[in-house]
């Protein structure tokens, strides 16, 4: 990836880095904050499509991702009869189908995405012999991703076809962060009193507030993000909400600190 | 591609050409051949599966490749509800579901094949905005494939969610090449007579006779390929399966001589 001057992203990074000054790393950090308080967009849909100035962070969702191989025989499209394949993508096209339809009858607001596949050889005229796909799935309850990762074994392991196998991996976990409720409830009431429109709802992204929860109370407001877009040129919000934000910033802070 | 003394293939493909010592192309060829017959493998298992030792091959395959395009909409993974999502992947899925199914339902020895898959960005926690992938479909009777065309069109071209469009673009065509009946008939009597046991059949890959149909009577003969590999290291064909086409190759092209 280059910028428009040509700049590789890696050498911008370093340059940012080394321009930080850094001064040596402390080891020890005796004065932690009793709080710490995170504003920051949205990065989905929800209060902008429901007219809401507000969201109150009760959670970060947690994230498992797997990886699925299935592994079939490659094999000329114009010679192999129909039923003497043992085509990998079509079995892939199956299990995501298997997949979504256990993810949606959880009845949880489970987010499930197969975002990458990887199709081998890749050639029109070959039968695939190898595909690999992943699987990213949310939640904001432990119990709801375990349950999940169970049909995901049941739904891959199960063997469908004497020639094809597909196994699953799963390579990335983060646990579920519950923020500070006292927090949280004081916010709801600085909300209330300013008298913006307001949701208490999980972040369905990760955010520093992941971190610092681990080593203090930690709390996070939500403004709308136009069309829920992030991570991308079109991310933008109103000037009114981000002052919104700011307002409610400010009072959190003043009410936390005296 | 290199070989193991790391020559690249298009390099050994022009010193190939060049060791020929290629005369000056004849424009004109007055003297064409008054029949022409080709000896192959099958590339399939239909003779080694059927303990055959000859096919006789009736036509050739025609083809039709297609590349369908899905045009969702790229957004976060963990951010974006499940039913506000414009997903090129899942829409491809159904898509690939939809297609496999109608193509079995023609009754014919159709064969169908997805044989290379695009998705972007393709990275885990993106819903895929951007999907293509290929159709490779072959039969020896062209209303089957102007009937397969048709059901293609038919259910990509189906709207089935507001953020997503679909279209398919047809890339390669080839017409269904019938061999010489006469020819054929005559084979199959040499080959009774011979005593090996044989079948008619289509080829569903390409041949040299494709092109030499057009110029001159022509007849095709198969031997057994082990596995029905073709294209492969592993593609063999057993020494008494290669005799069995040589004799039937001396019969045939004595009895057009004579």
């Amino acid at each position: 990836m280059k910028d428009p001057a040509g700049i590789q992203f890696d050498d911008a990074r370093k340059h940012a880095v080394a321009e930080l000054k850094l001064p040596g790393v402390r080891h020890e950090l005796p004065d932690l904050p009793t709080s710490f308080t995170e504003l920051h967009i949205e990065q989905g849909p929800r209060l902008i499509d429901g007219g809401l100035q507000i969201g109150l962070v009760t959670a970060i969702v947690g994230q498992r991702r797997y990886t699925v191989t299935v592994r079939g025989i490659a094999n000329h499209a114009g010679t192999t009869p129909m039923n003497d394949r043992a085509d990998a993508l079509q079995r892939a096209v199956d299990l995501i189908v298997a997949l979504r339809n256990a993810a949606s009858q959880l009845k949880s607001d489970l987010t499930f995405t197969v975002g990458e596949m990887h199709v081998s050889p890749n050639t029109s005229n070959v039968i695939p012999g190898l595909v690999t796909f992943t699987i990213d799935c949310r939640n904001n309850d432990e119990a709801v991703l375990d349950q999940f990762e169970h049909l995901i074994h049941q739904i891959v392991e199960t063997p469908s076809h004497a020639k094809i196998s597909s196994s699953v991996n799963r390579w990335a976990e983060s646990n579920v962060t519950h923020l500070d409720d006292q927090l949280l409830e004081n916010n709801q009431q600085l909300v209330d009193h300013l008298g913006f429109k307001s949701v208490q709802l999980a972040s369905g992204a990760g955010h520093d507030s992941q971190i610092m929860a681990k080593v203090t109370r930690t709390t996070m407001i939500f403004v709308p993000s136009i069309n829920g877009i992030s991570h991308a040129p079109e991310e933008n919000t109103s000037e009114a909400d981000l002052l919104h934000g700011v307002e409610l910033l400010a009072a959190s802070l003043h009410q936390q600190a005296y």
